[in-house]
């Protein structure tokens, strides 16, 4: 059976039920990763519905009514309000697609470990999707960004294009032991298996490492890593939809925007490829709505 | 060359400095696990002296004056004031002495990581020196607690005599699964190889597992363990002078003493083989003061 995905979506509301207030017809607006919960559970009493054990996924997910969420390769969506995201006057649509899922991930740690704060050193480890608009985000939340990454190759467009202050090859032992003990705080974007201890031993005591990507194999952690110095390891998953909100608000106050290569729908098996070798930067927008009519069969 | 060891030092003030001002001779005191540090580094300035990195220990450090540090198999010892603990009156000095490394390495990360709270679901991982001081200290905190561990014999122990609410055998796959997402917080006192996925399993969603046990290999850490459900995974190691001495005040204020078995000088070879065997409830004290003339050569 195949797997249809697609979340961060963006569009314009076409219609609204009759007891729908968070919005209008025309307005820009966007779903994230999901599309329902249980609205009873403390989670999301805590509008924390990214934590709900009954979270239904935009996609591959089963829906209230039992059937399966199709995600959004489609030019149209049906959504319940509280999970629509309301995109700012002015804010780009195609730009702000990623922030949906890549900006919330990244910014949801940022605030709640408490990272994200004027003078605090912020490590962004892996220049993807979700790291690019790391850098944007800790830099607009006023830290110190250090870009840590096995590729010495991805230092100018750190420093130059996203505008981080430093940047350090993880490979590279000389540079590690002179960063021993000078982060606040790491927010740790790879998905790929890497060691996780070169990581904490560069973070200040009681500083804290947030993996949002998720390798297969398991972190290997010396506990000793931990204990010296109090440090904490932590996992963060997307946000709930009133942080999402508050996330795109301050994207467009701080003029953040995803870096993207829109696509048209028929583009998608090249596209697939090249995800496959990381060559986008640093992720592909899909224009269904202009798009989609060109892949089906003409009647 | 063999170690000096022994922290967790209690005894009487019998000679005074002129400048010291927080004991006077005759005060019943305390030396734990630290005799100095750099007193200028943020941590010592922030009353951590236990994360200074210029830490000394009080046994096989290196003290200020480049000699070696013995620790407290002595009949009296030299201390700077600033790492002496007052010992309340009608504490027994015998039973507070563990209190001094055990007690604070354990009351410390209950306060620092919000666990020790009234409503709260604690667990305690392992019923040993560390962990038998943590059902009391957590109990007194106003916290339920639950004693996690692998042998079903020492149930009776944990709620009868030590008060825990309840006991969870870790092996048992049935408890483990009734027990998921129900913890706040746990505290993981067991320094041998264990299995950490279940554990974090048991914790609900924003919970933190806090190693203050050291296992040798590294924790295996599946990322996704810690990304659903944000929760988080840190370490601590003692606790500062002055939280240390808030520490010792608090168990006074609620009767809170080591359980200890007092030896005499010339059984501490029987108390290692003991030890090995983990056949003591729940530390060694010596009585140095009252002992170690019995094993001094005759003159």
């Amino acid at each position: 059976m195949p797997i249809i995905c697609r979340h961060e979506i963006v569009g314009e509301v076409t219609e609204v039920g009759s007891k729908v207030e968070k919005v209008k017809v025309g307005d820009k607006v966007g779903v994230g990763c999901m599309v329902g919960a249980c609205h009873s559970c403390d989670s999301c009493a805590n509008d924390l519905e990214n934590y709900c054990p009954k979270l239904i996924l935009t996609y591959n997910g089963i829906y209230y009514d039992g059937t399966i969420t199709y995600g959004g390769y489609s030019d149209s969506m049906v959504a319940n309000e509280r999970y629509v995201v309301r995109i700012p006057d002015g804010m780009p649509l195609d730009s702000a697609a990623p922030l949906l899922c890549a900006g919330i991930t990244v910014y949801s740690p940022l605030k709640y470990f408490g990272l994200g704060e004027p003078g605090k050193h912020i490590g962004i480890v892996g220049l993807g999707g979700l790291g690019h608009v790391a850098v944007k985000f800790a830099k607009a939340l006023g830290s110190k960004v250090t870009v840590i990454s096995t590729s010495p190759s991805k230092k100018a467009e750190a420093l130059e294009h996203l505008g981080a202050d430093s940047f350090l090859v993880s490979r590279d032992q000389d540079e590690l032991q002179a960063a021993m003990g000078t982060f606040d705080g790491i927010i740790d974007t790879v998905s790929a298996t890497h060691p996780i201890m070169p990581l904490l031993s560069l973070l200040k005591s009681h500083g804290k490492l947030i993996m949002v990507g998720a390798p297969c194999d398991p972190l290997e952690v010396p506990a000793f890593s931990l204990i010296i110095g109090r440090k904490t390891m932590a996992g963060s998953c997307i946000g709930g939809m009133k942080e999402t909100q508050e996330m795109i608000d301050f994207a467009a106050k701080h003029n953040i925007k995803a870096d993207i290569e829109v696509i048209s729908m028929d583009y998608v098996n090249k596209a697939m490829e090249r995800l496959e070798q990381a060559d986008v930067r640093y992720r592909f927008v899909i224009d269904i709505g202009n798009t989609l009519a060109a892949t089906k069969p003409s009647s």
